[in-house]
C-alpha cells in the first residue's frame, strides 16, 4: 500500500514534520511519502490562502494518480481542495481535520479545537459542522502556523486546558498540522486525549485502503468531466 | 457606484450574457463591468472546476480594489471563492448562488433549484446549508453549461414544474448562470417566481452598497496575512 | 414603482422616522410613502402587542392592493403579521427583521442583535431561526421603543461592542425600527457595519419588485379564501 | 379547578362539537367552559384568517383571567396567539396542536398530520419545528374546515393509511378542531393511535394546572407592559 | 385505570417517595402503585448504571402486562429502557426525564435541568435533544443521588438561580426522581416553575390512558419476535 | 496490541463468522479474539433485545479489562451499551454502526443503510444522528438475522440499488454484523462502495491504539461510581 501526505502549503520544513509524524504511526506493510505543493502561499492562514494552495495541490494528486497511489492525506486544518481531490484520485483522501475530529469522536462526548489565529475559527466550525461533529468550541493561540514551535506547547496546554472547562469537552484537536509533534505531549500534561489530524488522517486512510474502500464514483465524486483550461 | 460581475469560468461569451442579465436591473446611478477569468475551466462543472477557478476570480476582484471597485457578484452557482473573495474586498461580495437564494426566501414559503449536471447537486445543497435557505429540492436538467441555449427552456419547465409538485414548493431557483437570461419566460410559463442569481445578486450588491454596507473586517474577513507565495 | 413601508403601532412620529430612513435609501424611480397602523398599540414590545398591532396592519396593506402599491415593508423587528401580509399582496412584502438579517448574513460571518426589552429576545432568536440566519446573540438594551432617541446610541455602542466580543460576531444588527437613525454613527463608533432593517428591507423590497419578482401566489401564500368575517 | 376552551373561529357550532369533546375527558373535580371569539373570521383556513382571530381570541383570556380561570385550551390547529395568551394568563395555555403533537410523541416514534386544505401545511410543518416534535409529513385531504362532517371520515382514514406508509409514522394527528369528534373512529379503522388536539390539549392543561406548574412570569412572558391601544 | 411507576433502581425507600409524589396528582379514577427493580445498581448515576438497570425494569413492566397495568411510568432521569419497555407494553410508557421536559415546554420559552453528578448532564443533554425540548441548560449541584435529602434544597435553589440568568431560561427541571419532593418548595423560592418528572410524566400517563391513546404497535414498538434467551 | 471483538448476542456460529472478518483486516502485529456475550437473546432485533444484550456486553468488556484488552469493537449494529462500555474500558470502544458509518462518510458524499427487519430502522436512524452522519436513507431487507446467508446477497444487491437511486446516495452501509461477509461481493456488484462495519470499528480500534487514543476519562465517561448491586 502506498500513501501519499500532502502538504498544501510551500514550507518543505513543516513537511518533514508532518511526514515524520505520519511515519510513526503506519503499518509495517505500508509505504508513505510527504510532497510538498509546488505553488501557492508559504502557510495557510486565510481563506485566501486555502484558496491559493489548492491548485498546487491538486497537482500533486494528480502526480500520485499517474505514479499509483493508494490513498491521500490532505495535511491542513481547513482541509482545503477535498472535494476536488476526490473526484481526481480513485482511492480515499482525508483532511487531518476531518481526521482529528472523526478520531476525537470516537473517544470522547464532546471535543475543543485549539488552533492558531484566530480569524481560522470560522473556518473549523464550518468543518465540524459538515462532518457532523461533536465540537465544543473552538479557541486560538495566536501564534502564526510558522512560529509554532516546542515553546508554543504552554500556550496550547493553557488554552486545551480552560477549554475543557468552559466548553464542557472531554477531548482536545490540535488545529494545525504545525502542531502534529506536540499532541503526546499535550495529552500527558492535560490528561485528556489530545488529537493530531496528521495521525489520524493518515490511519484512517491506511484502514479505507485495507478494507478495501475506495472513493465512490457514483455520482458527485466521479472524474471531472474533460474540458478546456486557460 | 461601481459594481463588477465576475465571470470565474474562461468563456467570454458566457459573461457577455451575464454582464447583459446584470445591467437590465441596476439602477441608473450604478456603473457595471464585466470581467472573464483569465485562468482556468471553460464551464465550471465540478468541485475540480471549482478549485482551478478560483486563483483566475480572486486576480479579478484584486484588480478591481485597485480600481476602486465598490461591491462584487460572483457568477457562477457554485459561489467559488466567496470568502476568500471576501477577505480581499473591501465592499461587499454575493455570490449567484446566495442572491438567487436570498431572493428566493423573501418570496416563497420553499424553492426548489434547477440545475444543470447531476454531479453539481451537492454542492446546491450544501451553499442551500449555509445560507440556512428554504431549498427543498435540487434538479439536475443533464445539460452541461456550455449547452445551455434558449433551447434548454422546455426541459427547465419540465423539470420546474416537476419540482414544484414532488418538493411542495413555490418558487423555482436556476441554478446555473448560464440560465439568467430564461428567468423570464420560465416564470410566465410555470406561473412561480423563477429566479436568476446574476440579477439577485447584482441588486442584493448594488443594496449593500447603497445601505453603506462593506464586508466586516472586524475578524474572519480581514484582510488576508501578507506572506511569500510560490 | 410603488413601495409603502407600514409601521405596525400607532405613533405617527415614528412612521417619519421609519420613513425618512426608507427613502434616504431608494432610487430616483422608486415613489415610496409610509403608513401608520389606524388601530393597535403605540408601540410593540410584547406578543401581545404584536397580536394587536396585525389587524390594522393588514388592513394598510389591503389598502395598498387597491392602491396599486408594488411592494411593502412591515417597519417592526417583530415582522407581525409577515405570511397574512403576503396573503393579501400581491407583489413582495419583507420585515425589517427578516430585511436586516438577510442584509447581515451578506456582509459578515455572524451578527448580534440588540434589541429594546429584554423580554422581546425570544422572539428576535425565533425569527432568526426561522429566516437561516447566522444570529449569535441577541442583547437587549432596556429602552423602551418611544424612549429611543440620540441619546440611546452610547447604550447601544456599548452593549453592541460587547456582543461583538462575546458572541465572536463580526457585524450589529439594531432591533428595532425606532433605531433605524442610529445605524451610521454606531457603525463608524464601532468599526463593523451596523444594520438597520428600515433602509434594508426597503432596498430588499425596490430589489425583488425591479427583478419582478413577485409573492408566489402558488399555496401557501395564494390569496386567503373569502368567507364571512365578525 | 376551572379551564376554559376558546374557539378562535367565530361559528358557534363548531365551538359546541369542541367542548363536548374537551368535556368527554376531563377529571370528576375539574369544571370546563368554552367560549367563541366574537370577532373574526368564521373559520381559520389562511394566515389572514389565522392573524385576525387573535384579538378576539385575546380579548375571551383576558376575560377568563378577571373570571378567574385556571387554563386554557385555543382550539385552532394554527395555535394562533400562543404566545400572547401567554402572556396575558397566569395560568397554563396549551394550543391544540401542540397537545396533539405532544401527546403523539409520547406514544410512537413519529407522526403524519392529516390536515384540511393544503395551504395550511406550512402552518403545520412551522409549529412541529417549533415544538420540536416528530412530524414526519403533512397531508391535506382538501375539505374546508366548516364542510367537515361524519363523511370525511372515509377520506381522512384513506389519506391517513397512505400517509404511515409513504412517511413510515406510526401515529396520526388529526390537524383542525373541526375534526375532534373523528379521532377514535379513525383510530379503530388505522389501527393505530389518532390523536385529536382538543382533547390531548385539554388534559394537558388540566395536568399542568393539577401540578400546580403556571405559565412562567420570569421574562418574556411577563404580562405585557401597559400602553396606549387605538 | 391502573398505573404503574417503576423504580428501576434497587433502593426501596426511594421508592416510597417516588410513589408518594405521583399518588399526590392523580385523579379519584386512578388506581397508582409503584414497583422497585429486583436487580441491579442501588442508584442510577453512570451509564453502565443506567444499563444495568434494564432487565429489572423490564422484568416489573412484564409483570405489569400480565396483571392488566394500563400505562407506566420510569421513575429515573435518565428513562432507562424507554424504548424496549414500549415494546413490551400496550399501554402507554412515559420516562420522567421526558414526562419533565414535555411539561416544561408548555409553560416557557426555555428550561434549565439541575441533577446530580457531573457525569449525568451528557445523558440529560441527550435526551433534550431526542424530545425536542427547549432545553438551554444542564448544571449539576454534585450531590449523590442516594445523599439527596431536604437540606439539598439550598443547593439545588441556588444552582437554579444562577441557571436562570445564565441559561437566560424561565423554568428549572429537577432531575432525579430524588428531587422529586423538592420542586414544590424550590418553585416557591426561585419564582419560576420548578417540574419535578415523576408528578410530571404521571400526570402524561393518566392523560394518554383516559385519551384512549396506547403505545402504537404499527412497527418498531411492534412486540419483539419471541427468541431463545440465555 | 490487543483487540476483542464482542458478539452481544449468544450465537456463537455468528461470533465465528465476525472474527474471521474482523481478523482478515488487522495489522501483523496486532492480536484480536472475539467472544460471545454470555446472557441475552439469540439475535437482536428490537430494543428489547439490545437491552437484554447489555448485562452480558459489559461482563465480556470487564473480563477484558482483567485481561489488558487494548480496545473493543461491539458487534451488533445497534451499538447496545457503547456508552457503559467506554465507561468500563480504558481502551477505546467502538460500535460497529459507529465503524461503519465513519468509513462511510470518508469514501462518499452520502450513504443508504440496508438492514434486517423494518423494526430495526428507527434505531439505525437515531445512530446516524448521534454520530453526525450523512445517512440519506434506511431500507429493510425483511430477513431475519439468524437467517441471513448467501443467499441473502441478491436481495441486498436489489435493495442497495434501489436505495442508490431513491436516496441520491453513494455509499452502501450493511445494517447488520451478519452480513459482514458479504460487503465485497455486494461492492462487486454495486459498483460503489459497501461498508460492513465489523471490519470497518476493528480498523477504527486498531488506529485508535496505535494513536495511543483512549477514550477521555475526563468526565462522562470516567469509571462508575462503585455502588451496591442486587
Amino acid at each position: 500500500m502506498h500513501l501519499r501526505v500532502v502538504n498544501p502549503n510551500t514550507t518543505a520544513a513543516m513537511t518533514a514534520t508532518i511526514e515524520e509524524c505520519a511515519r510513526a504511526v503506519i503499518g509495517p506493510g505500508t509505504r508513505l511519502d510527504a510532497a510538498t505543493s509546488a505553488t501557492g502561499p508559504a502557510s495557510i492562514e486565510s481563506h485566501y490562502d486555502e484558496a491559493l494552495s489548492v491548485p498546487g495541490l491538486l497537482a500533486e494528486i494528480a502526480r500520485g494518480e499517474r505514479e499509483g497511489v493508494d490513498g491521500y492525506v490532505i495535511a491542513c486544518f481547513g482541509d482545503p481542495g477535498l472535494d476536488a481531490a476526490r473526484e481526481l484520485a480513485s482511492g480515499p483522501v482525508v483532511g487531518i481535520a476531518e481526521g482529528a475530529m472523526h478520531a476525537a469522536a470516537l473517544v470522547g462526548r464532546g471535543f475543543s479545537v485549539v488552533t492558531t489565529l484566530d480569524r481560522t475559527k470560522g473556518r473549523a466550525r464550518e468543518l465540524a459542522e459538515r462532518y457532523g461533529a461533536p465540537c465544543r468550541g473552538v479557541h486560538a493561540c495566536d501564534i502564526p502556523v510558522l512560529d509554532l514551535d516546542p515553546g508554543a506547547l504552554d500556550r496550547i496546554v493553557a488554552l486545551g486546558r480552560e477549554a475543557l472547562a468552559r466548553d464542557e469537552s472531554d477531548v482536545i484537536v490540535l488545529g494545525c498540522a504545525g502542531m502534529a509533534d506536540l499532541a503526546a505531549k499535550a495529552s500527558a500534561r492535560l490528561g485528556v486525549p489530545v488529537v493530531d489530524g496528521v495521525a489520524a488522517a493518515t490511519l484512517l486512510v491506511q484502514s479505507l485502503v485495507t478494507l478495501g474502500l475506495r472513493t465512490s464514483k457514483h455520482s458527485e465524486y466521479a472524474p471531472p468531466p474533460a474540458k478546456a483550461y486557460k
